[in-house]
């Protein structure tokens, strides 16, 4: 089947949605959480984090236009300068969903869909206790997107916290292992399921496609 | 486990690598097409292909800073403007990864690696042929991120190819069913497991989290 762009333009507003945020693939599934200076907490899901770099340590995320449902996230990570980002654990995927309900900014989502807070140090932003793994950011810089009127909010990685056991010897975390959850689309989750490593791809180390998955 | 700023900044390089590539959670894996003016085809995996929004229908990706070993996709769609975003099927995914190899500019990834070309209509980018989901792009903007010297491509969809009978009337797109594999770090890749779905979060349906999973 062959959806041109006319197709697209054509299709039901929700059907478009649904399509359009299902094409790029698989999505992490996160929670991010922020606090206000006056102390109120806010938690949201996101399935647009993504990773720009090791050294510095920086992860990117898309806001929506503003005024948008996610304004409190915004409006906190400006506030206080630092956020967490957690993975959903796949046992948490419903009440992780139903962050993304339009709360009142006077109501935290950590109660509202019963997820508890965690606090490290001196790190002033919330963690998700239950999240099998978390990340302490600090706010660098926000990007406007001309194209559609989005913004990619960068922080640079301050704590991760994660089970004991878990990282490699190579360090690798295994997401399996871990239980974090996958989205696709704007409401369809998924666990994932590791298939295979391969090393650092070198010319001289080739393999022969033809043969069997070596 | 929690590692902190010094924690991370002190590993040695390659772990350091692994582990913030591997902490945003899992990835979608792709291969882009694109082809010279000259007619030479270049196939590169990606982990960074991103949803930035459905009206207009807009994905991006991030490049590491130039010059790079990914300079050839670069160059190819400043040339000629499209470039195709092929999912990896999770039988394909040893294939995929030894895109990633330094192959001279004038041998394509295509050949190299055993994946078959294909077009369509008048669309000037070579799609992958096995691949279960494809999109046809327009490049519409590069954004230099500051903070790291990457960039962000972003390209308007023009075409979206899968199978039939896979379009959910609701316009889902069952990752699972399509064999979309996912990539954490650099170099592990995973099948995805359907878990669940949800409507539309609203105030007035929010379920009992103290329940079993509706």
């Amino acid at each position: 089947m062959i959806l041109n762009e006319k197709d697209i333009q054509a299709l039901d507003r929700i059907k478009r949605l649904n399509i359009i945020n299902s094409v790029s693939g698989i999505k992490p599934g996160n929670l991010i959480g922020t606090i206000s200076n006056s102390g109120q907490t806010n938690l949201a899901v996101f399935s647009s984090v993504i990773h720009l770099g090791s050294n510095p340590a920086l992860l990117g995320f898309i806001m929506r236009p503003l005024p948008d449902v996610r304004r409190h996230t915004y409006e906190n990570i400006l506030e206080n300068n630092c956020y967490t980002i957690n993975h959903i654990h796949i046992n948490d995927v419903q009440k992780a969903h139903y962050t993304s309900v339009k709360f009142d900014k006077n109501i935290s989502e950590f109660d509202a869909c019963n997820f508890s807070e965690e606090y490290i140090e001196d790190f002033p932003a919330p963690f998700v206790k239950a999240s099998p793994l978390k990340i302490g950011m600090q706010f660098v810089e926000e990007i406007p997107i001309k194209a559609n009127g989005t913004i990619m909010m960068i922080g640079k990685i301050k704590h991760i916290i994660f089970p004991d056991g878990i990282l490699s010897e190579e360090g690798y975390l295994d997401l399996q292992q871990l239980g974090s959850a996958g989205i696709s689309g704007l409401n369809t989750y998924y666990a994932v399921k590791k298939l295979a490593s391969f090393p650092y791809a070198r010319l001289h180390e080739l393999p022969d496609f033809n043969s069997p998955l070596e």
